[in-house]
């Protein structure tokens, strides 16, 4: 495969966990990894990793929540690198709040990074799948999109409102032969912040209690490479011993 | 009852059709109408209709987006009105776009007036109900809320998040005996707008084959009135002969 | 009104609360009250109730679960007292069992009395209703029936599956002008059960915190008296203080 | 690997569209696959075939709803053949009827087929599996299941009864350590019948327009091969011009 053959993996929102695996095991496969988060230092260690695995990445240090960003970035990408075929938007924001003590710039923000920017990446990559007539989108989405829950109305709201992106999106654009997928993750994921948090909950990681970002990942591949006959549009991921 | 004993049910996004229903009815309970909509003006003829019947009314024109208007105008209602009982959400956007031409700048108006406008008036209100231990808030819904539907990503993803902040809140509030509660309007309502955009549809009417505001505003009165050992979140509205 | 023109609301399932206060509302509304459960003895101090208010009602020891004697029922009601005017389904089975304990015949029953008597007597009322372009089908519904749960999979398929016939009767018979319901209640009832088994909740009843089977009963009243421009399929009930 | 070593998959269910190529492939990937339908001869191509593939294959004819048949089938498998790591069941029972229309004979059958099997079929394996702390339980879906539908009382109540049992089992059997999924199969099916019934749906076989059964079956295997620390319970699959 030459290197212009190459389709494009965008994984917007990859940080240390979950969206850096992805971006792993779809460069792992011959995509080209690209990859974006606020600060584009961060994302070194995941360069470097994907690289020293022979993989091919780049990393982006975009607002995701700035449409003149989001479009001069996909503009680039798909000029320079090569063209968008998967996009996976994977920017999350769970953070608690009482109702009454909730601020209207915290319960905006929450939107703008879960859901807001999920929309932005998504209609612009979608109006290039949309004149190949192929490609996939999956949003990164949890079970606080299905139900809202004391505590969390600015998140339930965000990622409920992602899934209806996500549905919409996926039957509108079903038939334009665009995969979209929603991925709903139930459960602690091994990242940095439950260890440092929720100590005893990290500690179940030698019964498989949490959730494996590689895991993770394979089902986006999995996804990505479903038939067209038959397409997933949802799926959920929780840990065996998950109390659901 | 004295004046200062009459408590206030304020409608915010008072239009013509369910918004005034909803204010006739409370009115007609004895309740004091605060209605609001973008325009003051526009309210005129609702305020003199709650008039005429006997009621009494008061008619605000407040940007229901802006933090400051809407806390400005629940502090002014609490001090020289009364107090708050009942809140009804009531502000809509069902307005369809292609996921492709949707613009940033729509996307995020539909939202902020469907939903982030609900968050700032329920917060806003909730915050004295919760000291008084007592109140309701019910906010208008519809079936877009539950689905994701091709072309309608944007209101969709508005009300998916209004849902949730209803549900989050019933959550949290119910146990400080605040009644919080969500009604699905399914179906074409009796308007001007159907009227002239939909006169094959707006001809059902006959058949009581739209919703008739009045008859909607009745599930509102009936909402609030329920006994707290058994209150509804959630019901769903739709004429007998509507496709499901 | 004559005698022959009064309708009759029939109550599958009148136990000694929620469908004993059904009938008596319905009773007090004017109509005459069929009521059924296995043994007509037990229902002798519901008819007591009913008439000393002034109300109008029979009693039927009837297996719910046997075609014929469901139909014979029903034919009796229609030629001998009136027109089926509402039908309540409302035998329950709330049975925890493990799944590796469930018996197949528990399993069956389970189902048998609550979902496929729920059909035998809606489909032989619907018969009727249908001919006369009118009637209202209300199903007492419970949380289990929305979600599956441990140790409930024979209950919880049961209340699924009762869910199914509510929902799929309503698309099917609102356009010939029956309406159909399906009523979630989700929280304790204020029962002899719940007080001798559950002393600890029944407690809460001071405060509101268990449903009041009279106010279960005035929301199917509700039902039944929506005008048919804004008929309502489903509505929860719960108490305040559940946490849910 | 020995004889004794290999594992069987049980395909409860395997007709000669879906459940047929679940067991091709479970067998093409080592297991021995042992596959019930009614009758036992009509099982024949399929074991052929399986045997041409270099696969081992066991066919029988039981009547899935019959308890002695099902432990008597099972207890023979266990004791004969191999360790069940894996069951599939796989009965349909897509059959429409006006709910006035619809016997009571039938109204069970289709839940007896399609849900009770399932719970007799579960149950069952499911004593083993908990005992060996392991084993894969999918179960064959619907949208009816999700949804109720004009005509399809039996059917839909049916699907959400086997949905119910299969969430409770999943909750229930998830920290025991056996996965419990449901597939949602949603569109026509590569089969003899769409394509003798359906000729026009079958015609868009050539776009992938209707789903071929070895894509269906390969997410069985996938589910199956899922690690525990991020397990599915739920995906749907359809075509991608699948109106939804």
């Amino acid at each position: 495969m030459t290197a212009k053959e190459r389709k494009v993996a965008l994984v917007v929102g990859a940080g240390d966990s979950t969206g850096g695996a992805i971006a792993k095991r779809f460069a792992a496969e011959g995509m080209i990894a690209c990859v974006t988060r606020r600060s584009a230092d961060k994302l070194e260690p995941l360069l470097e990793a994907i690289r020293e695995a022979g993989g091919t990445a780049y990393a982006f240090g975009t607002d995701a929540r700035k449409e003149e960003e989001v479009a001069a970035l996909i503009e680039k990408i798909e000029a320079e690198i090569g063209p968008i075929e998967v996009l996976v938007f994977n920017i999350g924001a769970n953070v608690p709040s009482p109702i009454l003590e909730e601020t209207a710039r915290k319960y905006f923000k929450i939107w703008e990074m879960a859901c807001f920017s999920g929309f932005l990446n998504a209609r612009e990559v979608a109006r290039r799948m949309v004149q190949r007539e192929r490609g996939t989108i999956i949003f990164t989405g949890a079970t606080a999109g299905l139900r809202g829950k004391a505590n969390y109305a600015a998140f339930s709201g965000a990622k409920h409102a992602l899934r209806a992106l996500a549905q919409s999106m996926a039957r509108e654009l079903g038939p334009k032969n665009i995969h979209v997928a929603h991925v709903v993750v139930d459960g602690a994921i091994d990242t940095e912040f439950i260890r440092t948090n929720f100590p005893d909950r990290y500690a179940l990681k030698d019964q498989d209690g949490i959730l494996n970002p590689e895991h993770i990942a394979n089902n986006y591949w999995y996804l990505h490479t479903q038939p067209r006959d038959a397409w997933t549009f949802e799926l959920d991921l929780r840990p065996w011993m998950e109390n659901w």
